[in-house]
């Protein structure tokens, strides 16, 4: 897990939810068990359960009833990230290799589908009659999401309605679900519970975008993946979209972008072209706006100590290197 | 759908649960929307919602109260079938190309994943404590299945044990729960809500075996998919192990089930060598006795037409040829 320096004040309560997933996921199965912890020691934010558990401190809640919570979406986007592995073609993530690397594309499903049917269990004890309804909902966005982003591969005449379609289903739903849920478990008032979903929703946004931004921009030792990865997979992302757009059809841009195989030197190409449009500058300036929108829905919330952590996490989002 | 006469007095019924599921996959996404048809226009006996049905009508259930558990089972096992197409490598199914044949691993984790999301819409509407909890539960037994499938392929060495621990697994878990949740929601007594389950479980063991034994003498026109599939998968089933008893260690057949990738000729030696066992006799024994047990645990319920049709059903599993 990479700690980052935002969590101080729900450190232990991160490391107690880190402690219960792995013993959560633990099975007598060797390859379950093995791919399973890779993914868990694999790393990552951890910014799922991060989520759940600052909207919860807000109301006092007992981190009892908000690690199951947030052990189920981190649990959730595991098994989102090992079948979109399968998907994507990706040989490494958080700058090691996939399950799918190691163990192919079927160890890649059954351990998806395994995490997923874990969360199952604990949503299903979850006493709270909305969250498997909301977490439901928000599955079923994310794999129109994922094959909408399958479709829409390669096609260089996408819009971007399109793309704020896709990253929403792809990152902003799951993320706003960790606060509203996080709240909705503490006996939040309805409009807070909106409040903090709302964030999630625009701070999710602002996350994809920079994700976007960094597979282009990023020093891969930073970044944990190869960068130009959505390039070779044709993910149409808003720099390669902006950059579409101040580029006249048919020029280089254009062909490259469509280009289903393309050599290292044209992506390298790809990417220099990108930046030239001034796409990235732009891009940033459409996170900033999501940031901004992120940190007004808090303002009407308690001024505790977590809604300063929410805020400085927003602030963090537009930043980040990796 | 392949309509069962079996299923007469609840043939309208089944209509209905048809009919709303192809409402209810129905999406504006046209990749999901046709595999999605796909899978459910291959037919199909729809043995899970007849038997979600048969338990509800113990108990003069609405059959808008199991409609929707009967739907949310379908689309679970249907879920499980294309994600085993990624793991099997299987290119047909019920007599057509699979979804992996006809889109790829790719359409097929997402349309998996899509039915499983969209069941636990319905599973999340049904006001029962326990259903959510129990659906969970088989979900994540039914991927250790799964996967203990995956590890002991081609495996010449595994034992009777390791083999049922599977089929339950893969299959009579998730008959089982049918049963039970179509007396759950019905509120059966408890003791017949067990009796209920005790009879799936029974018969989905006899399900397997059954299907295991076709996999070796079916006609492939009767069967849907090719013969021999388990033996060029690697998959050990009980006729196998058996064979395997009676046959000195080194033999012709030890070879032959180790061998990974076999020729048509390989194949058709191993089915002739394994039929001169009588292995598949043996087999067809411990089908009938699973079908005598699932017939006395139906003796305790209430003498009303499904209870016929249960056992009718039972005695069906063990002569049918598809």
């Amino acid at each position: 897990m990479k700690q980052l320096w935002l969590f101080n004040q729900i450190n232990s309560d991160l490391q107690k939810v880190e402690k219960e997933l792995t013993k959560f996921v633990e099975t007598d199965y060797p390859i379950l068990q093995e791919s399973g912890i890779h993914l868990l020691t694999a790393g990552g934010k951890r910014l799922r359960p991060a989520f759940t558990l600052l909207a919860g401190k807000f109301y006092a809640c007992s981190i009892e009833k908000l690690i199951p919570v947030a052990m189920a979406l981190e649990l959730i986007h595991m098994a989102t990230l090992v079948h979109d592995d399968v998907v994507d073609a990706s040989l490494t993530r958080r700058g090691r290799p996939t399950v799918k690397a190691n163990w192919g594309n079927i160890v890649s499903v059954e351990t998806g589908d395994y995490l997923l049917a874990k969360s199952l269990i604990l949503i299903s004890q979850i006493d709270h009659p909305e969250v498997s309804r909301i977490l439901a909902e928000v599955s079923v966005e994310m794999c129109q999401g994922e094959i909408q982003q399958i479709k829409a591969s390669f096609d260089v005449e996408q819009n971007l309605k399109q793309y704020y379609f896709r990253i929403k289903r792809k990152t902003a739903l799951l993320i706003s679900a960790c606060c509203k849920l996080g709240a909705l478990v503490s006996e939040a008032p309805r409009h807070q519970v909106w409040a903090l979903g709302a964030y999630g929703h625009s701070l999710g946004m602002a996350f994809q975008i920079v994700d976007d931004v960094l597979d282009i921009t990023a020093k891969p030792s930073e970044f944990g993946k190869p960068i130009g990865g959505d390039l070779r997979q044709g993910i149409m992302t808003l720099p390669m979209i902006l950059a579409l757009r101040s580029s006249p059809k048919g020029s280089r841009l254009h062909e490259l972008l469509k280009k289903v195989d393309k050599s290292d030197a044209e992506v390298t190409e790809t990417i220099h072209l990108i930046k030239a449009t001034g796409a990235i500058d732009q891009s940033m300036q459409i996170v900033d706006a999501y940031i901004s929108k992120a940190k007004r829905r808090l303002q009407d919330l308690p001024k505790v100590s977590s809604r300063k952590a929410l805020e400085d996490l927003a602030d963090f989002i537009a930043v980040r290197k990796f």
